[in-house]
């Protein structure tokens, strides 16, 4: 048995942490990035923490650029995975896809290949880039199981196992993430400046009665009382799992809200109305052209570099409204992770460690044969039931809590 | 009779039209710049609001590096103006009063020499590259006059005349700056960005028991209720004035306060918490080295576009508390001035004019034989009565209000 893991940022590195602990199931592991110093600085850290469960086996460090199909299709060729773990950004997975289609592997991803900001690139669009590769796998006979992160991922197998077992009939799925961890810094954010403060300038898409509606970013917002965690304001976002469940789940409004604290709020503020947070590039009065974004990134902190001092916990997770039995039901299905828990574990915060957890429980059920039809699938289409009894074993517990309807 | 001007930024802008408005008595008007361009803005703005007072007078631009000492002397013997007017920035004045020296040209300015924030270049040093020239001035047998414009200038003219006629002796002087005005931006600087979000970086300081006292900037406040503009936050900051205060007017404590709104101080403190304030290089992911404070410039709103639509009024002052006739005593001397009203006269708003009718004072009591004596002065040395009688007609009334000691 062999995985190859294409991806060395924050998720690839609770990732590749996760494999090595189930390498007995996974067999040789091989990472691949552009840059191979990020592999290794992973694998050192792996072996640092001595998370490589079964030492006969190997972890080996490779560099590829994904951007290129023929790279992507040697590597492949001569790994001979069992299962492509994509741990990239967004803008390689149609590359990836097209790589596994043709080498006929097994593929896995955490998140959608769209910006979620551009035109064509929104919540309505987010899968189509993917989707489009359904066919193709059948016919390759290879399984793809896409976004199997925690939001998107988990949140739908939330959804999903309320739909199969808590309700008749559902009004509502609200997904909820909140992270209410302390970094100590003023301002920073948790994964890239230029990916993350692009996508949160987007508009939000809410799928109600059938159809897309769109506000401007943080302009819906509520308060919920988390477990926990306790109260917190969240706004409604555009985010991928949004165009899945409206797929796959039957609910008259489906929506994603994110926790911003005020000072958060603030400093975004500014800097979008500062004109700070532009991919479009201006010109210095010295002659200088350079990209307003990519100066804010240049001077923020580096996301990994908050790991080790981040203290505090995330709550993630779904809540979902309707009837059951005649009578009206509200439930919260959720995680709780706590950033310092998650870096003793694994070297690093709990935002990529939940996303990384539950890639590694869907690969491992991709193992265990029980998510391994062949087909491109959404995890809103598998067995939420076997996901659920297995995440905690890999990491994350989850809990069903009864709201007042 | 004739003047020669350099600078041509927002004060140049309102100097010359007042110049211009008084040509009857200064005679033919050289305005230079490096870009003479800026200098033919002026002339046509002059011309379009008919401020040409004696229109058999010329008025002429010309382009001069004024960091350039050969230029500016080979400039000065083309027009041999009876007078200098500088109204360039703060680094170009050792080189203008250098050429002045070796031309015989009596010389008049509106600011220091120095940045007031990098070491060596604070208040305590302010005047120190300036008052070097004092004896070369009197050996040459011309007259320079220092900081004549708003503040620096007549809140120093204010101090002079409340010692002269109206303490026996002084216990405090807190020169008060406030713009109440609204220029419809949610950020701008009202002059150059670089030159004023470096300067209100810098410590504050005051002169204290005949002691400097450095506090951070923002770190000291209080509140006050300003007459028409109402009551008001200003904050201790570093000012030219206080050091030539400090020289002249004998007090146990003066000060600068300069007011800032919560929604001005909230840009601020972001900005420089995250950097971007900075004139520090750094380098983009892409490689591109540029200074965060240089990025933060190129978006910011031209402070020149800003007169146009800005509307309210300043209050500029000095409060000055001590004893009379061995009585406490407490005045604040101080001048409205009005945005839209500027804009209606000269084109420009009413930040510019404060500081532009002064230094057009000083030089019509230059040309009228009552602030001409050999030497270099700053304004504390000078007759305020003279000054205070005349600048009225020149465009700024004055007033003294009287408050509880």
């Amino acid at each position: 048995m062999s995985v190859l893991q294409i991806g060395a940022g924050g998720v690839g590195w609770v990732i590749a942490h996760k494999c090595a602990l189930h390498n007995d199931v996974f067999g040789d592991i091989t990472l691949a990035s552009r840059t191979i110093s990020k592999c290794e600085k992973i694998i050192t850290s792996i072996k640092g923490r001595n998370n490589l469960k079964d030492t006969t086996k190997k972890i080996s460090a490779v560099a590829v650029n994904a951007d290129d199909l023929n790279a992507l299709v040697k590597l492949i060729n001569e790994v001979k995975p069992d299962l492509l773990i994509n741990a990239g950004p967004p803008w390689v997975n149609v590359n990836i896809m097209e790589a596994c289609v043709l080498t006929k592997t097994a593929y896995l991803d955490t998140s959608v290949a769209t910006d979620l900001c551009s035109p064509g690139q929104q919540v309505p669009e987010a899968y189509d880039p993917q989707w489009a590769f359904a066919e193709r796998f059948k016919e390759a006979g290879i399984t793809g199981i896409l976004s199997t992160g925690c939001d998107p991922g988990v949140v739908s197998v939330f959804a999903t196992y309320a739909h199969k077992h808590l309700f008749d009939e559902i009004d509502s799925i609200d997904v909820m993430d909140v992270n209410a961890g302390d970094h100590g810094q003023k301002f920073a954010t948790n994964f890239d400046p230029e990916t993350n403060l692009l996508e949160i300038q987007g508009d939000s898409f809410y799928f109600e009665n059938q159809q897309w509606k769109s506000v401007p970013c943080h302009s819906r917002m509520m308060e919920f009382d988390f477990p926990v965690v306790g109260p917190q304001k969240v706004y409604s976002m555009a985010h991928d799992e949004v165009r899945s469940l409206a797929e796959y789940i039957p609910a008259k409004r489906i929506e994603f809200w994110m926790g911003f604290s005020d000072s958060y709020l603030n400093y975004f503020n500014m800097l979008r109305d500062l004109g700070l947070l532009s991919p479009k590039p201006i010109t210095t009065a010295e002659g200088i052209t350079v990209k307003p974004l990519q100066v804010l990134k240049a001077i923020l902190p580096d996301p990994t570099s908050l790991a080790s001092g981040y203290t505090g916990k995330t709550c993630i997770g779904t809540w979902i409204r309707g009837q059951k039995d005649g009578l009206p039901k509200s439930v919260f299905i959720y995680n709780i992770c706590d950033h310092k828990e998650s870096y003793i574990e694994v070297e690093h915060q709990a935002i990529s460690y939940t996303t990384g957890v539950p890639a590694i429980t869907a690969a491992l059920l991709y193992f265990q044969g029980k998510w391994n039809d062949v087909g491109l699938f959404n995890v809103e289409q598998l067995n939420p039931d076997d996901f659920l009894a297995l995440m905690p074993s890999v990491g994350l517990t989850w809990q069903v809590q009864e709201l007042d309807a």
